[in-house]
């Protein structure tokens, strides 16, 4: 185990983390707030930082094992650090509840114990939306730069694996490739910034809403989320929800000016029409509730694409929606988003692949001599790829039945809210439905429940396998 | 595609359906209740039957495909034809409600739409239960001594073809071990029977209650299921509940005295360390409902023999359970009993090798150069077997899926009603939560949502596989 460049990397992150306070100290002090427990959060974090980061390791060789185990530390450090400014600022007072809302920020999760949110100090909330973006930038890095240059991948993402498009053949080194993804990151960030404040919008909602939305987190600066904006805000927020949850491939070709190859992946094209499929079936269930055709659809597609996309924001409390309407709701929980993505979820690549390989298994009883390939965008997909999707499927399941059931030992919520808590967690999503729906939180459950949702959060961003292995004493034993 | 052969099956199948409605006209005569019903029924069946026997097909080579497509065939016409007696005694006046309850006692669910079963004649209720036990018979024939003949099996019973103790290898021919099977059926029947009149129930009620545990079914004869029998008779029941849901190869061995063989197999021993659990967390989730220890465990164990089991029996309305011991029985629901017994749902078999394999998975990334098989009853399972597994479990969350949004077109139940109704009626348990728990009765749901649930139930009966093929026109032109 190459613990020195481990310590090297958690330390990089916690001065990276520093320096993202400084926007936050910023508004602070705009708002003529009193920044010290920023200030002193920064400190800290630049503290243990510099002093991890003061020797270069001389070994610079990682495996993948601790590529995942390394992934897995930074999230929890700069979770327990990234705490700091709620409970110095007395903004959370329980250690669990303000590290549920800082791991659901890293995690772009967007799941609060908050009831008031508009009655913290306005550096807070901002630092607070701030690790949405930040999250939103690590599991792009993470899991679209890193883990591929390792070959590994196998249960991760299998987008590296597969024959599909992958970024790693585009660009040839991981850093050529994380430079172009924080380009487009950030470039999307400023247009849908622009966006709205040409609407109207007030600049600290613009620049917090917006990374909320990049993130796919979902954390708003209103209590209502996003249902007091104008319409024009709700249509750019869900168009940029959909962009952010989109396999950045798709920029990748768009960049390089291959139109068509940017129009042609399969997954993008699946994960349109699944969103607009449910947008459909939502709106036929809530046809009697909204009084105009327009704000019917726009409810539908707004809250289709905020659950697809994990990001979590709501425009109206869905929780009173008929049952058909909340079920799809339900079920896109458990979709999500693209991989290659700030989405989370089962996401749409192995859901296809799934559906395929079904559907082969099937024919093949019909015609038995034949041989049937699964392809994904043309291409055949390895055995391997599928029996690595069939055991992440099996892991999800497992660590959501086991949650479930730990989370109502302490409490007594219904069926649908202790599901649907797991659902929006494991998944990255945020609010979920019941007790924890749009209009209610998180702070019902108790702090042994938040910490099973902690670490939900954790095992649904990193693809369930990193925190696994951490759980897992003989993956630190051995190396 | 030999159809004269499927033909003739279905016609011997209506003539033994003719056969066992006898019984259930003596039961009428004795109580003095008009048996024209049952009579009209039993002419009908015997005069399709006689049409369809009256030529022995020349060829008698059979396909696994055909056998898939005849069980199918035999369970619909069966339930066709085992409605009319409630359709003709005016029982049932609805056909789609009268096709429900016919198929939920063929596939051995107990899912009813009756709400005051103590309302209808003995004759009838009889013949209700009847229908359970004929659908444990057809069950344990054709899962374990038709299906494993044409060596194919690959989806539907994973134990033909793993190396773990198979029936087809003790017995060497069809014929031998399905009347092995038909002696160890009775000799349990009539076991049960016998123990319950020693303590004192009715023979009706005997007979009746026999026959739903046997069938693992679950239809009763009294409004409250089984709450007003003895405690004795309420062990009694629990046991052979237990007892009819194991792995029949267990009853093989005991039969040959290989005592030792009987108690090793490994699917037998997770089933019976799966009920343990789930009733000592049961029980600890409800100690604070019932007076005494004793009461408690009885309850506990009751409820999670008859939801494991699939039998669907219930001694209170656990409905109003904690929220801790409704989720267990809700995974119990997916869990189901053993392969190779009259149970039904997802089997053991197959969550034992899906969590193996992930186990195996997850040691391979820590030690990636070894080579790790998973083993079943000591012996190495199959590729096939595997991936076999996990196409099963990707139709059975697919067609859950679409059904629970099917039922909720139509009905405005709640999720928690939705989900459970799906569970119950596809793992052909019976009773689920919330609107269709123990207390109520699947007569809410439209006639179209019913029919997506008679859907469920023959496609859980059936293990999915061969209700698609007939849905799949392709199977039936090519042969």
């Amino acid at each position: 185990m190459n613990l020195p460049l481990i310590f090297y990397i958690v330390g990089w992150m916690l001065n990276t983390e520093a320096l993202f306070m400084a926007p936050s100290i910023l508004v602070s002090l705009i708002c003529g707030e009193s920044c010290s427990s920023l200030l002193l959060s920064a400190l800290i974090c630049l503290g243990c930082g510099a002093a991890l980061t003061i020797r270069k390791p001389q070994n610079r060789s990682f495996t993948l094992k601790e590529g995942y185990l390394s992934a897995a530390l930074v999230w929890i450090i700069m979770s327990l650090t990234g705490m700091l400014p709620f409970l110095l600022s007395h903004s959370i007072s329980d250690p669990v509840e303000a590290l549920f809302e800082a791991m659901s920020g890293f995690t772009t999760t967007g799941a609060s114990i908050l009831s008031d949110i508009e009655a913290l100090p306005h550096g807070i909330l901002f630092w607070r939306s701030t690790t949405h973006w930040i999250g939103g930038m690590g599991v792009l890095v993470f899991l679209i730069a890193i883990i591929p240059l390792f070959g590994g991948s196998k249960m991760n993402l299998m987008k590296a694996e597969s024959p599909g498009p992958s970024i790693t053949r585009i660009l040839p080194t991981a850093k050529e490739t994380a430079g172009a993804l924080y380009k487009i990151y950030i470039g999307m960030t400023l247009l849908q910034i622009l966006l709205l404040l040409a609407g109207g919008m007030p600049a600290f909602d613009a620049l917090t809403i917006t990374f909320g939305t990049a993130g796919t987190g979902g954390f708003g600066v209103l209590n209502d989320s996003c249902a007091s904006y104008s319409a024009y805000s709700q249509i750019v927020i869900t168009v940029f929800m959909i962009l952010f949850s989109i396999n950045f491939n798709a920029y990748f070709y768009l960049l390089r000016r291959k139109w068509k190859e940017s129009l042609s992946i399969e997954e993008v094209r699946w994960y349109l029409l699944i969103i607009a499929a449910a947008t459909a079936v939502i709106a036929f269930s809530i046809r009697d509730l909204y009084s105009s055709a327009g704000q019917t659809i726009l409810q539908a597609a707004f809250q289709a694409a905020s659950i697809i996309s994990t990001t979590g924001f709501s425009t109206t409390d869905f929780g009173i929606w008929p049952v058909l309407a909340c079920e799809i709701l339900i079920l896109l929980m458990f979709i999500g988003a693209c991989s290659g993505s700030t989405g989370g979820g089962f996401k749409i690549c192995r859901i296809v692949v799934l559906v395929k390989t079904l559907g082969n298994e099937l024919l093949q009883y019909i015609y038995p001599g034949s041989v049937r390939q699964v392809r994904m965008d043309g291409k055949k997909t390895e055995d391997s790829v599928r029996r690595s999707i069939h055991v992440f499927l099996a892991a999800y399941v497992m660590i959501f039945i086991i949650s479930v059931l730990l989370i109502s030992i302490t409490d007594h919520y219904d069926f649908l809210s202790n599901f649907t808590a797991v659902a929006a967690t494991i998944g990255n999503i945020g609010p979920g439905l019941g007790e924890v729906g749009p209009a209610s939180n998180f702070a019902g459950y108790s702090g042994f429940s938040q910490l099973v949702l902690i670490f939900d959060m954790l095992a649904g961003r990193l693809e369930i396998f990193p925190v696994l292995l951490l759980l897992y004493p003989a993956a630190w034993k051995r190396f």
